[in-house]
């Protein structure tokens, strides 16, 4: 019978989730409701489960606990643990259960609950020492199971008794736990470094973007600093995009209804678009959700020949979708973003050659942006079910064959997914994982079938007659916002030098050498470096201090010295005094960082 | 009674028109309409105005006349001409009006229209020869003032009979009259002029741009060729900005419909605007009509102190408005266009040097493209109506006297528009006339003093009290669309060689040269130059016209001697052979094209 019950509990961990960890997290939120309810008599304890590296029990408290009350249960947690407690898990009746929890309306609300859902599910309590609680398990089998230097109280918040903002607001109260003290600091040293790299905490303090409820969520605006990051990302793309016979087109931001019925996107994506701006003309005009329309009808515009392809048209597109809004004033979800989109028409024996230039860029610009631990998503088709794609068998196995052999020659770490290709075309996605070891979706390569033949494209074969052009999408950044906060977090802010807004900050020690330090500003940015001036009547470490709060790469420091020596002492953001030199030696220094590697990631 | 026949009739002229050329055109339509039912006894004369430069007069007929039907209308006009028939004017009563022109219909409609609209006024008619009309004149006293090698018939159109798409269509007979046969030959010369500057034509051509009814009218799509053009006049200006102190920002393309009530841009000016997309957040979204609101928000995202000012802030943002379409396939005339919007946030004291600097940038901009002939013209308020404008009376005497002293310390050749001024603020207007002499508004500079009491923007004085900023909007191109238009037709295609899209195109003369030839490529575009290649299989002197006629400015042409020597042969679009030389004297040669003429207007 017992057997049979730790057995049911063990059933609710979540897969992939360490068993032993949820185990204690589950133990410690007994544990730690306890303690608060002997601290606050009248604390009733709701619910308290284990996730993602954390627990929390909701209460409902008529005031929220102080600094110290946490302390004290803090210390009273790790008293009770030290008691070795068993965890006594036992069936109880329906009647049993709600006299059990007579004096808390929550608790009695989920066993009516449980009851009315599904009567023939025994209910289970779990005790240790003084505590019982309506649980279905696991737990340890006893508190020595756990370390007392493994946990953690780590915050307070408001919660929604069952998240329903109509109903009592009740007082949440995290924590955390760990198998040891060494995974427990390991958890907050990570925390700590990603609260530090939080690109919407960055995205203020760093002045690139914000956000407006008059504009709207998840419309992010670029301020200066933003802006001059977003354009200096776009034209290192665009000159790679050149160099490799791409040609940049810029379309209008809305199109007619009937463009979008043409090529499919609506009405069967509407639910994820801007409603349509209704006019009497044709419909009406929809805010475009993708550039790739607007491409194919240039693409179409004139007559082309097998001579002219591949034809490789390019756009940093602002494409918009009415998407739920996901987390307030970030990047990583929004409804308005740049698409780095580039559309190739190619004939079909130009396939592979175009997809290894696709992979070639995307590696750059991984390169360039020294993300270099990432893996590549091969996706294609179900094999049990070839029928539910678009296009011809032949050009399906010609495709998927040569997106197979680019990434083996370029030894790339390949998982391949069968079934998951879209239904008109196989694709490549670069996964890529972050400084803190957070895997992102950033580039892709995609194949599609289906456009060309929506929209009855062809080129003249050498046969003269017509043939239907391949079309390949793809998008070395993804969407540049979500790039951008990802490369935020990625380098905590401190970006490249060639891509730092501001590169470098001359200051002046007094006044009497402003004239100096401008003369210096001039040089700099006559050479084309984005360059400043500090010559604020301020302390010169408050002066280092705030440059360096900003990420700028150099701070370059003028007092009475470098007047003398005609020289400019040099500091680096990491700290680093680089001491004195000649501007002509600052700016060869800083040479080989002024422009983002231009060789191919498979150089 | 004559006299006053003839005196009200002169006042039918319309302002500004020369009175004999108008009186030829109108005299010389009634020839035309004569010799017309001389050719076609039964087409029925509708109306036949004079308009600008030309006349029409528009039939009732079964089919329209052939090239050879006119060459005989023209001819049997001159020998009317030569008849030195008197056009007699005389007053006639309704009865007799309906009875002359009784088998014309649309005579009779005019004249029931005309009876029952204004009963009082008598009726007319001029006859000449055997031609009568229903007409309020004025004509010449005979057909011997017209020079018979003035006039020209010049195209067959057709039209509806008064404008209604439902009611009969007719057939449209343009023709031309001067005072002589030198003027004529002026016009036609002109006109042919123009015809081969049209942008629309031009554009097809240089494949600049594009429309699409499946996107929608006045949306114009930018062609490789277009788009690079369009980004080398937003480089040209974005560094001359930066160099200005602008900062440059990036907003989304929508916003909440708040945000423009806020701003008052709607309800009031909705019907120029895309309708808003209906969603439940906040009443839903407009496509925005102007970059300002979006500018406020960001000079507002945090405090501003008065050493901070002025704030510059700049965008090459796209908008959208739903205006009449205009002309099909234009520029001028557009539904989504680009403005080099900067809007700037300054102190009071310093209007005056913003203003300053704001039309010396707009100065370089025309002297960068070429544009030489300008006016400005200086919208102030209405002096007997100081109440209908918002703002001080202080900030406004202030700004006008400022202005003014701008534009007369410069030199400029300056007329002034009282009661022009917008309600918020006064302006200053660039007016250029192009190659062929026509007048086209594009940039601007203007005061606001609405939009920062709309949106309570404030900095910190030296006092430590809030204060009001004054806010200038300013564009030098205006619309980039707009400007690349008037600058398509302004340079008939031949883009200065900094703005052009292909710069040099190298060619060989056959396919032994083909090498050397994309060594000298390779050496081009590595000087950053937007050359391309030739080396197909063609004659050079077809390889040479078709680069011509797209308006390159170099071509380089690779033959024997060329490869012999290590030089190459280099000729010009104008025609003109500038003989052969060394890869480092063309580049030479060419250096100062390579750049902008980067001296304010001013200096």
């Amino acid at each position: 019978m017992l057997e049979e019950l730790l057995e049911r509990a063990e059933a609710h961990i979540p897969k992939g989730y360490d068993p032993t960890l949820y185990k204690i997290r589950h133990s410690v939120a007994h544990i730690m409701a306890q303690a608060v309810v002997e601290r606050f008599p009248d604390a009733k304890p709701t619910i308290g489960p284990p996730i993602e590296d954390r627990f929390y029990y909701d209460f409902e408290m008529s005031k929220p606990p102080h600094e110290d009350d946490l302390a004290w249960i803090e210390d009273r947690m790790r008293e009770i643990i030290k008691g070795r407690h068993r965890f006594e898990v036992r069936e109880v009746t329906h009647e049993e259960a709600l006299a059990l929890f007579e004096d808390n309306p929550y608790k009695i609300e989920l066993i009516e609950e449980l009851i009315s859902q599904n009567g023939a599910t025994p209910l289970t309590v779990y005790q240790h020492d003084s505590f019982i609680d309506l649980c279905r398990g696991p737990h340890l089998p006893h508190t020595g199971y756990i370390k007392p230097n493994g946990i953690k109280l780590l915050s307070i918040a408001g919660a929604y008794w069952r998240g329903d903002a109509k109903r009592t607001q009740l007082t949440r109260i995290y924590g955390t736990a760990w198998k040891n003290r060494t995974q427990l600091d390991e958890f907050l040293r990570h925390i700590e470094e990603a609260k530090a790299r939080d690109h919407r905490v960055l995205g203020r303090k760093l002045e690139l973007f914000m956000f407006s409820d008059k504009v709207g969520p998840g419309l992010p605006m670029w301020l200066p600093a933003g802006a001059t990051l977003r354009e200096t990302l776009i034209d290192f793309l665009r000159n790679e995009q050149l160099r490799r016979g791409y040609e940049h087109v810029s379309a209008p931001h809305i199109g007619h209804l009937d463009l979008y019925k043409t090529s499919g996107h609506y009405p069967y994506y509407s639910d994820s678009q801007f409603p349509a701006m209704e006019t009497h003309e044709m419909d009406g005009y929809l805010l475009k959700p993708m550039n790739c329309p607007h491409h194919v009808l240039m693409y179409a515009h004139k007559r082309r020949s097998y001579r002219d392809l591949p034809v490789k048209l390019a756009e940093f597109g602002q494409v918009y979708r009415y998407e739920q809004t996901g987390e307030l004033g970030g990047l990583t979800r929004v409804r308005g973003f740049t698409v780095d989109d580039g559309h190739i028409f190619c004939r079909h024996d130009q396939v592979e050659e175009e997809i290894r230039d696709c992979v070639d860029l995307a590696l750059q610009v991984l390169s360039a942006l020294d993300f270099k631990d990432f893996s590549v998503q091969l996706s294609l088709r179900d094999p049990d079910n070839h029928e539910k794609y678009t296009g011809s068998e032949e050009n399906w196995n010609a495709s998927e064959e040569a997106m197979r052999r680019v990434v083996d020659e370029m030894n790339l770490d390949t998982h391949e997914e069968l079934g998951e290709a879209a239904f008109y075309g196989p694709k490549i996605d670069f996964k890529v994982r972050d400084a803190l070891g957070r895997s992102w979706q950033l580039g892709t390569v995609q194949l599609d079938y289906n456009l060309p033949e929506r929209f009855d494209l062809w080129y003249t074969g050498a046969d003269d007659q017509h043939h239907r052009p391949a079309m390949i999408h793809r998008a070395p950044f993804g969407s540049l916002e979500r790039f951008i906060g990802v490369l935020i977090e990625h380098c905590a802010g401190a970006f490249p030098f060639w891509l730092a807004p501001e590169q470098v900050r001359v200051m002046s020690i007094s006044e009497r050498f402003v004239d100096y330090a401008r003369e210096v500003l001039d040089k700099l940015q006559q050479d084309g470096l984005r360059a400043t001036l500090d010559v604020r009547s301020e302390k010169i470490g408050y002066k280092i201090r705030e440059a360096q709060l900003l990420k700028i790469p150099y701070m370059v420091v003028i007092g009475a010295r470098e007047v003398e020596q005609n020289h400019i002492s040099v500091r680096a953001r990491s700290g680093d005094d680089l001491g004195s030199m000649s501007m002509d030696s600052f700016l060869e220094f800083i040479h080989k960082e002024r422009f983002p590697s231009m060789n191919g990631g498979s150089d």
